[in-house]
């Protein structure tokens, strides 16, 4: 059973477009806040390596607006071969109205632009977390 | 076989990341822009109408950098059930290579809020532009 | 004496340009913020009339980084002619460096394009929030 | 008598808030299109230095809307102690109303933070671009 990890944040003018609704695109800076408090809670430095995204997925159930307040919930997959899926539920936090789900999946890279494998350090905060690794966890 | 509608934008400084890369989130107002190109290709105002997105997936192959031309192209599906699925391929220009490809989801609306269909002057427009319409046309 | 409201906020990912520092346009997105919590402070629904900005000007100091959080202080002069000045200084928290400073001049007006003047219920809560008007209270 | 480059956008979606209107912030993304339009005017590779912006001031006259194409005018100051200020007009091309005008200043820094000065490589270009540098050129 996966750990999801919780943030909240508001709305900003910014955001929402000419139909008053937060634009779509912007939900995706919601999933970043979401894998940056997931890297948080497993103790990664987010920072020390490259992340390049490789897919991205979100659904849209229910549109968002200036001044609500969002709940985002991410959990993570046990990552395979360097290959790193999130996992995203967005709600509205007043009456927990689920606004959008989906998934991103990720690789890690050196500075030098080298794919990072699981490490034995990577393997062990993701074992704190996210429990012992199960045989046939499906990616997608 | 789909008809294709394409158009070009450069990379913005702003779009670009602390990795030298375009943020992944910004492709997607490129599939806007494509969205747009393929509506004035079909001769609908694209403004008539709300626009709810319901759902976006991209595959991203390769990184664009700032000062990239891309190329975008759009197509759609037969529209089935008010429900219209536009898929996109964009490309770094130069040298034709193969950035994104993804395909979003969207219904209309009108600006009450009621679910438009395909009626007589929707659906004339995009034969014209789709050929006939197929009997089992895959929407994802 | 002014009296400055606070808000924080943290850098986000996708604020940040390929110089591993805030995009100067960003800022603007916190100016929002900073003006958001003192309307607040104000009592003031800050969606009920249209807000039109007619100058932005700002002084930025030091740069902000990914991961930084950020205090927002913000005032306003009292207004004269439904001429609204914010004036904003932004802090790095920690270290309370200053990363920028400068004021934004706005009008209000109704859903249907008109001006906005200080209606008795707007001017007894700006009397409320920054006190009695002086004579000659300098805007810009 | 300053020399302006001129270089046209269109408004996009995502640039529009909720009142209809580009939103103040998105004007920065066209001033930085003007720059660009404009060191690629002198011949200078702007990607080849940093670029700190310490200042920027903009004026509103009129909304921008969706679908609008816009003009970007843009030209600089002699430059005076590798300090550079760019001076903008935005007008909406149809009827060319002017709908902002401003004005941003910035140095430039080698890649480890070293103020560039005025090197006799960028005098000289700034001369073919500018004319001859004059005495009591005001800067702000």
């Amino acid at each position: 059973m996966p750990r999801w990890v919780e943030t909240t944040t508001r709305v900003r003018w910014h955001e929402v477009d000419s139909q008053g609704v937060v634009y779509y695109g912007n939900y995706l800076h919601w999933c970043d806040l979401g894998r940056e408090a997931l890297a948080e809670a497993i103790g990664l430095e987010y920072t020390a390596v490259e992340v390049m995204t490789v897919e991205f997925r979100l659904r849209y159930r229910r549109p968002a607006r200036y001044g609500d307040e969002v709940l985002i919930r991410t959990t993570m997959d046990w990552p395979r071969a360097a290959r790193f899926v999130f996992r995203y539920e967005i709600y509205r936090k007043l009456g927990r109205e689920l606004l959008a789900e989906g998934y991103s999946v990720h690789i890690l890279l050196t500075r030098h632009g080298l794919r990072l494998g699981l490490d034995p350090y990577l393997h062990d905060k993701f074992v704190a977390f996210l429990g012992a690794p199960r045989g046939a966890e499906q990616t997608t």
